[in-house]
């Protein structure tokens, strides 16, 4: 058993909210920060995509006894729905029958889960600005304006769930030897929307996650319970077919005209939408270290900012939390040994579900329609079912499995080029189901 | 001829200093800022590395008009000498014949610079903070202390070469698609000093570079004009050889008497100078974009940090000078297209430099006291005697031509890989010199 002690958060949001409510309940006094009005007075931005909760955020979920209250408001998906440009489609399943990701609305996930938060005895500070933090005393400095008066509010301990852009972190990276980086993509979203049949049925499947894969760019679609779609436009800023190309009504129609051609049925308001909604930036953020002291600790995207493409900044944020709440078990009131190892343990894993996020881009845009990729998904799925002890395909084991994100990441390189040497057999789309090929894979596994 | 601008360059060091020279000559007005006092009326900080000036920044001074003012306080270094640990003494030259690199005083030179501006007409202001910036209209914000109140300075342009941990950049890198990276080296330096002889002369050969390469750790040595040698320490922060573990006198004056016998005699201070100085930090930073509208530019270690092991960090600072005043040539009064240019001029040599230096820790440290090196060296070097259309070695790119950086390093590359197959031909090091060597050469070249 800990002793008591009294923690601020700053940042509302996902990881934010849910830190707060377990470090309640295990017999803490928590005060969360957030510089936005609460999100639940206020109309979402149409700028989100939405989210998808796997088995590692689940799993925090359970532990701290809110997995079923949440999986209410979500919906299965098994599968990846592709739409090609010539209008064809195909299912793609993620892992065996049952194995699902979670489509949830974000707006609608984080409200609740501050809704479960107060009801844990967590209390809220909406519309308060933390400008600085005094890292040697965990005080946050608080004020209407950055240049403004400021109140100075001390704690035990400080958390920054402050997000990409973490106030809190920047007050660490003025300190010596804190290494950090920001980059951002090249290429740019926006949310589109595909409402619902009038008789609030969904008007395309949602259970699968649909993909419109065209290399440089794609579209996404993920179901929301209400019957409709959040769909995400990933595109280039610049070029060719771009955000800055797609300039007037006309030339925005005739480029869906030609590469989605089956949406425009489904996103009757995509001229509205699209020159409404503001073009969202992707930024990838790595630092270290995450702690200062026994005082400080960022957690989430404040430490670890990664590009959507694998669906895993929550279910990252939320393994954090897990990783935290096994060290908290372990040295008890030592902090500083729980933060050291916290970052410890969390540094290389963060850094590896950042490198696969930034890959499936090419995934998701190009090789979802690649027939070799599709080959090989089929042999990796074919060769795992008769062998689930010596291969599990990558993007179960992200997924599906609680297995460490670097090992994941190095298991599924070693994987990527056994599969290499298989594809480079003759003929290998006519005998991938056939002994000599098992018996290859087995061979190049030894 | 350009439309006079009234300028403001944040920092005072070489860069910032040579720049204000540079923009006044071509008739505007500048004014310099630095949060430090005037460094002529204060003492060297005890945590400086002496500086090299190469091709490169002799190339600025000298379009400028400055090169023999500063020759005068600069020492030609045309080779390096290697102490080894059994106490034997070796020397390399860096180039041909005639051909140096100037051992300067940072202190020295930059109180000269100050000097050579406040000449030129160019206004200082010493002890000024600048807090913050406001990009799109140019205008510092200047005060006492960071939440006191601020006067505001509005220019016409604002050039910030505020080193490393530029305010300038530090406003820039809020923005939007500010790609941005600070690392940190696992190794410290530390200054030490050998002081002159009675009668002024240097207590060891002044025309070389002097370094003690111990793998892990070196100490390097740079002579002075007084007679004396700025010294510098590098080696890990922690573990076994490390700053951490050299904790008393006992075990620094064991640790020199078994890693640099030969330092006893002419480093007579090291207890009081290895406990008085600091032990500094080594940060390589990289950023971009380096401009903002026509309103702002980052220029040297702003935009640039790298680490100090090939002495660059100077010349690649003037070098910005070079190519900016290439563009101002050009486009006259375009300052976005002036800026624009500069910093697509600039920014992959920027790279290619701190990829250079970084690697270069490694030659200096340990493979200066490789056989195998020490061989490549001399084949490089009679091969390129032969055919000086054909080969020069990567050092003379980067420190005696203009070779931009960048393809200076992809021809190094290049050059490495046709070595690395000559260096494998058996019995090399006994036929190195030998005409089927030099056609092998040849052949992989073509």
């Amino acid at each position: 058993m800990q002793t008591s002690q009294k923690i601020a958060i700053v940042g509302s949001g996902l990881v934010g909210t849910l830190l707060a409510i377990y470090l309640k309940k295990i017999g803490h006094t928590v005060h969360v920060f957030d510089r936005s009005p609460d999100i639940r007075t206020v109309e979402f931005s149409g700028r989100s995509i939405n989210l998808v909760m796997s088995n590692r955020g689940w799993k925090t979920l359970k532990d701290i006894g809110l997995d079923d209250e949440i999986k209410k408001i979500g919906i299965p998906v098994d599968k990846r729905g592709i739409h090609l440009q010539d209008g064809s489609y195909a299912t793609q399943y993620y892992g065996n029958e049952g194995e699902a990701i979670y489509s949830l609305s974000r707006g609608i996930l984080n409200r609740r889960m501050i809704d479960l938060a107060e009801d844990a005895g967590v209390e809220f500070f909406f519309s308060h600005n933390v400008w600085d933090i005094s890292l040697s005393t965990a005080t946050l400095h608080i004020g209407e304006t950055e240049r403004g008066e400021w109140t100075d509010l001390q704690y035990d301990k400080v958390f920054g769930a402050d997000g990409a852009f973490s106030r809190v972190r920047h007050r660490m990276q003025r300190q010596s030897m804190f290494d950090y980086s920001q980059e951002f993509l090249e290429i740019g979203y926006k949310e589109l929307h595909i409402p619902a049949n009038p008789d609030g049925s969904h008007k395309i499947d949602k259970n699968s996650l649909h993909i419109w894969p065209r290399g440089e760019f794609m579209l996404m679609a993920l179901a929301n319970l209400n019957g409709s779609f959040t769909c995400t436009l990933f595109m280039p800023f610049k070029g060719q077919n771009s955000f800055e190309s797609l300039k007037d009504e006309k030339i925005l129609l005739d480029f869906f005209a030609e590469f989605f051609p089956d949406t425009e049925t489904v996103i009757p308001d995509l001229v509205r939408d699209f020159f409404k909604n503001p073009t969202s930036y992707l930024v990838m953020m790595k630092c270290f270290p995450w702690t200062y002291s026994d005082k400080v600790a960022l957690i989430g995207d404040s430490s670890h900012a990664i590009v959507p493409f694998y669906g895993h900044g929550m279910n990252s944020g939320f393994e954090d939390i897990t990783v935290l709440s096994e060290m908290i078990a372990q040295y008890g009131d030592d902090w500083e040994t729980i933060f050291v190892e916290y970052q410890k343990s969390r540094k290389p894993n963060a850094d590896a579900i950042a490198e696969l996020s930034y890959r499936n881009f090419m995934e998701m845009s190009s090789k979802t329609a690649d027939e070799k990729f599709l080959l090989q998904k089929k042999i990796e799925k074919w060769f795992s079912a008769k062998h689930p002890d010596k291969w599990m395909p990558l993007y179960s084991r992200v997924t599906f499995s609680l297995q460490p994100y670097a090992e994941a990441l190095a298991i599924g390189d070693y994987q990527n080029k056994i599969m290499e040497e298989i594809l480079a057999i003759e003929n290998i789309d006519e005998i991938w189901d056939t002994e000599p090929i098992e018996q290859a894979i087995l061979e190049l596994l030894k």
